[in-house]
């Protein structure tokens, strides 16, 4: 099987591997992040929560599924370890794969497994569609990093800046959702607090369907600062609040929006809805009194962003 | 245990049974939810799909948490067999639980149940928060029921009447977010196909948050011809497709408009593409090519019906 995978993944990854056997850093502890080749520089940053969460991350994981590991093969930022992939996946994805490869991971070589050899790596149940890719985590970029708009993006720049807080979201389902949504609709970043926020981790990954890889995850030590790091770049501090009286439709927001969502029933804490501009609210009809968190996500950032 | 449950249901239960033995109808194959008193008329048209299903579901399931038992115990059209709860969640949830038994389904006995025994009635990892209630599926309406706009809701009637049609979704925790924005921004109906879309069940109940209890969810075994139908009455057939060159919000769309979603990766099929008058698109930004189908679906109805 190995022979179909290098068949299809092309002869070029032999020879690269003769020449250059250490390009591929070691997945063992001492793998460092920092030191590897093409991490952008304002993405080193991490600050005292992400060397936490890297530490209780323990290092890498696997991401799975034909969205994660495309879109992880295309981000130059993004560390390969290993890439395991199955005949039937090597055939409808061979030659993309050779591409993003030989692009950004000269020295990754690809292991042909069956089904079952690859499930053998992933947590049970998870649908990896015959491809799987162990990764060390993302370096994150700094909350003051993200207080300007990112330069040389390939997308027009949006209407309106607006970064996204999730105050105690712990599902890493609906994170990943959240995270597609703000890639999608072009938010500058997701900040969650270090405490009780899901880590990178394959399941995380598979819900967001690549907008790991193309939108910041920040994890900060207190929410609430924050916010007021943000409201000092001059951003508008929105909290989105079922009770609310007024709706974001008709909230006149600013050109860089704080935009908060709380957790689904226990919403805002105290601290995070005291530092708030304006809450607001979506318009739901009785007998329901609010969206699930990723939809409430969703059309929020459409208002925002989204209309054109 | 159980004497706990009396004690914060109150007595006037004990006399009920008394009273009235057989109001509860049994759990068994001959009970037949058609019968029952307070079901609706015009709910009770199903159709050849409807009865096919009901035969394949094999009767009853278990609703399981806050918002899906409380939904159910709130709606006069559905059959509760049996209520399971913990004394917990009998101390939190006990009087309003009490005020809905009384006013819908007087000849219910509670069960009371620690943590344990509730969750040997439901599927594994099931969140029952100490709440299942064992019903029969609700008889839904025909989608010929669904073409005026329902007479005595308790909300105002949307600016617009939109039915939601689903085309190849298949998980259930999909179709139930589905529901839950459907019903939240004031839908008609959703849609789906027999074959393939998911049955009512727990999971589905518990992703709709309450939601199923709130709006129509109809099976039919052509789609296409459903669209047909829709059209006959006047709705114009908006279908969402990622690769339309024009955006929902620039659609114009008609005051009853069929918004149709097909599945993830698939997209909408050849016959009920060609049904749509127009192929819209929601505004995404690279490398994201699309939302999820709930995300796209909440975008959606917020855009035709929510903004207000």
């Amino acid at each position: 099987m190995l022979l179909l995978v290098d068949k299809i993944l092309g002869a070029a990854m032999a020879k690269r591997k003769t020449k250059r056997p250490n390009t591929r850093p070691s997945s063992g502890p001492d793998s460092r992040p920092d030191s590897r080749p093409g991490s952008h520089p304002a993405r080193r940053r991490g600050g005292p929560a992400r060397a936490a969460s890297r530490d209780r991350a323990g290092g890498g994981y696997w991401l799975y599924g034909v969205h994660p590991v495309l879109a992880a093969l295309a981000n130059p930022r993004r560390h390969i370890e290993r890439l395991a992939l199955s005949p039937e996946a090597a055939g409808t994805w061979g030659q993309r794969l050779r591409q993003e490869r030989d692009a950004r991971h000269a020295g990754l070589a690809p292991e042909s497994l069956d089904r079952r050899g690859i499930e053998s790596l992933l947590p049970e149940g998870a649908v990896h569609q015959g491809l799987a890719a162990r990764v060390a985590p993302l370096e994150q970029p700094a909350i003051e990093d993200v207080l300007e708009p990112p330069a040389g993006t390939e997308a027009p720049a949006p209407q309106r800046r607006v970064v996204l807080l999730l105050d105690q979201v712990t599902d890493p389902h609906n994170v990943g959702a959240v995270l597609r949504s703000a890639a999608a609709f072009g938010a500058g970043a997701v900040v969650v607090p270090d405490k009780g926020a899901p880590e990178e981790s394959g399941s995380l990954a598979k819900s967001a369907s690549g907008a790991l890889e193309a939108i910041p995850y920040i994890r900060v030590v207190n929410l609430a600062r924050s916010l007021d790091t943000l409201k000092s770049a001059g951003f508008w501090c929105l909290g989105l609040a079922d009770e609310a009286p007024r709706s974001l439709a008709d909230s006149d927001p600013a050109d860089a929006v704080a935009l908060v969502l709380g957790a689904e029933g226990g919403g805002l804490r105290r601290l995070t809805r005291e530092r708030c501009d304006l809450l607001v609210k979506l318009p739901t009809r009785p007998p329901i009194q609010a969206l699930n968190i990723s939809n409430a996500a969703a059309v929020a950032l459409y208002e925002l962003l989204g209309r054109g």
